[in-house]
């Protein structure tokens, strides 16, 4: 088909009426599909079903140095789990803390540190007039979510293909000493699905923040998610990297297994330097006794070691592969050559990232809507829920089955041309 | 044996000659035991063992309003759980969040929100000049260890048998609106074990206090924590009282399963006003997208419901009544009548407070430390570690076996005899 902007506006007109039929036919199914947020199906949760095997009643819950799982203590976790998670962060298990079930909650509880006490020594945040972050943009709603609760002023860096906009990061940081910190998703990013190159993460290391309490926070959510066995992003390791460039406190780095075993139940954890180490269990010894070690030693068991996890990731891939190519391959039927929208073909991840027109993302969400399909809400991908061209959106496609999935894209990209049609439509009148 | 007071010099001296003697046998066995906190030993623990195969690869972990335990959300936790700590704490469901494995962690999560966002719309504590806390002394050292990494001033209020000092309380939340917060363990109280009086929770329910945003930090530890099965402490339920006196919204109340399950893998809850869950529930949304609920479905059909949970807390009483009696008896068997200690009978919870004479409570932990025995440091129960008196000791029964406790409770009350009569002699001399 040829591009909508070449259409006459007889052609445009005949080909909204099709759609519209089309719209209605899809409409009638009564479809109620949720594909806000990006979560596992059931076929991938049923994947972690072993795991309530590896302990019952007649399991030692000890651990090798001899600690009682069951009992207080350990504050940053066993090191069974640390030198597990270690081999999944490629950190060193001694620059790890284990938390609880969620990384996300690591992180709030990071800002809220640097709120109330300050980052190694220097003032707390509270005190200040000023704080601001930069936010990469589209990036992760749940993040800027943190930010903006603490009043943190959010300064959009556009994404590209290889990462955040590499010379406005550096010039900033180097400008402005109220920005504190940027929110990264380094690899399959949330929402592009793309993962930093060699030179971004290098330019990370070797940033100049006028702020001595600058820290990246690295949220290395989908490190063990490819897709693919062989076509697979690689990340340089950025807690190696910025003691090699001799910056080597500027990084929080956070991971989960959320998306590995069990969402509610995983376990989720922290690598940074010593320096930030000590911050970091000033603030956690007064905060609890330590973590659920069962479930710790639960994990490690489960898996044996970073060999197992990577296998088990293989079968994560096997489920949810079918589901991005079905994605991936309805927009490329319906809507190559019409020049209305621009997809990511990410290798790993949770997430496509669709471009729209200007000014017909709301429009196109609020279409599927209305035929029984919700997707994450336009604008949710940039702070303040404020997209400045109203053209970004999350397309999340693990959670559906793949015959849903499959309508639900039929949907999406019908909404697409419609909202498209209209507005060429408009602008040719 | 006669009062030390009334020991001429050479009593004493002959006293202190034999006492030495036995001290020295004791150290010769080369004791290596930790009784600084209250932890449940490993048979407690064991009668949990049957937890872990309550769940297994073929459960169906659902709930009843279709909940997948394994997915994300149900931020303030799965029905069944909420019920059932509703149940334990004597609240309504709908009043309850249930958290992670740590009830400390919840509390030092709010004092860390009434710090950066205020409570119930009011000025951010950070944003104060001074900001103070109530502590009934002796209390709990964890409680004193939040506050005071918060800058939070804490006001010393002494413990009676029946609660803390009403009058005081009374006088100072009503004269004094830097004063926000109250720290109680009321029922089975650390170190005390005593419970707080009907009087005592009625006067607190009928706090008029200066600050808009004050409240009773209520941490009912040990609610299910009876030693006996007929002779047990009751406790008027706060959030009812506050109710029935028109202060809904003046108490947070936390428990948690860490004594009655397994202290690192436990659920940690929180039951308060729906005013003050808005509150909450605006950061947690933040925080997280939910607790382990596997590990809450754990619990639930563990226990059945609240008897099943009674009657496991009766086994748990099997197995440390025998302790407390025990150290009783030694401390009975070697201090009665000398007038040189007193020290509390508890019905149930996990300690026992000592008193010694003024001045000699470093001196006899230090000694009981150089024969093997370390004791919770002389000063915890005081906020700044700062007991004026320097007489006050916690007694943490639970964790050794019979055998080892009553060596270290011979051990102890020799050291306390020994100080003691150093101390009279001192005076006489």
């Amino acid at each position: 088909m040829k591009p909508y902007k070449d259409m006459t506006v007889e052609e445009l007109n005949e080909e909204l009426r099709q759609l519209k039929t089309e719209y209605k036919k899809i409409q009638a199914l009564g479809m109620q599909l949720n594909m806000t947020r990006g979560i596992p199906c059931q076929e991938q949760l049923d994947l972690s079903m072993a795991m309530m095997d590896v302990l019952d009643s007649s399991s030692d819950l000890t651990c090798e140095d001899g600690t009682d799982c069951r009992n207080y203590g350990q504050l940053t976790g066993i090191e069974e789990a640390r030198e597990l998670l270690g081999d999944m962060m490629e950190n060193n298990p001694k620059d790890i803390v284990i938390y609880g079930n969620s990384s996300l909650n690591v992180m709030f509880d990071t800002i809220s540190r640097a709120w109330t006490h300050g980052i190694m020594g220097n003032t707390p945040w509270c005190r200040l007039p000023e704080v601001k972050f930069l936010c990469p943009v589209p990036g992760y709603d749940r993040h800027f979510a943190i930010t903006e609760y603490f009043g943190i002023k959010m300064i959009p860096v556009l994404m590209t293909p290889t990462g955040p906009d590499m010379d406005t990061v550096e010039r900033l940081v180097r400008e402005d000493e109220t920005i504190k910190g940027i929110w990264c998703v380094p690899k399959y990013s949330n929402p592009q699905g793309i993962s930093y190159s060699d030179e971004t993460v290098r330019r990370f290391a070797r940033l100049e923040p006028a702020a001595p309490d600058f820290r990246i926070f690295w949220d290395n959510a989908y490190g063990m998610h490819h897709l693919y066995d062989h076509q697979q992003d690689y990340l340089i390791e950025i807690l190696a990297e910025c003691k090699r460039a001799g910056n080597p406190d500027m990084v929080y780095k956070f991971s989960s297994t959320s998306k590995i075993t069990f969402p509610g139940s995983g376990i989720a954890a922290l690598a940074t330097s010593p320096n930030n180490m000590v911050d970091f269990i000033e603030d956690l010894r007064r905060q609890t006794l330590g973590h659920d070690k069962v479930n710790q030693l639960r994990h490690v068991r489960f898996f044996g070691n970073i060999h197992g996890m990577v296998e088990h990731m293989r079968k994560h891939a096997d489920i949810i592969r079918p589901k991005f190519e079905a994605a991936e391959n309805i927009m490329e039927k319906n809507l190559a050559g019409l020049e209305i929208g621009t997809w990511t073909k990410p290798l790993g991840g949770y997430f496509i990232m669709f471009d729209s027109l200007p000014g017909c993302a709301k429009d196109i969400v609020a279409r599927a809507k209305k035929a029984g399909v919700v997707m994450t809400p336009a604008g949710s991908t940039w702070p303040y829920h404020n997209d400045p061209n109203d053209s970004n959106i999350r397309i999340a496609p693990t959670y559906p089955n793949l015959t849903d999935l499959s309508t639900a894209m039929e949907l999406f990209t019908l909404c697409v041309r419609i909202s498209s049609a209209k507005k060429i439509l408009a602008e040719k009148q």
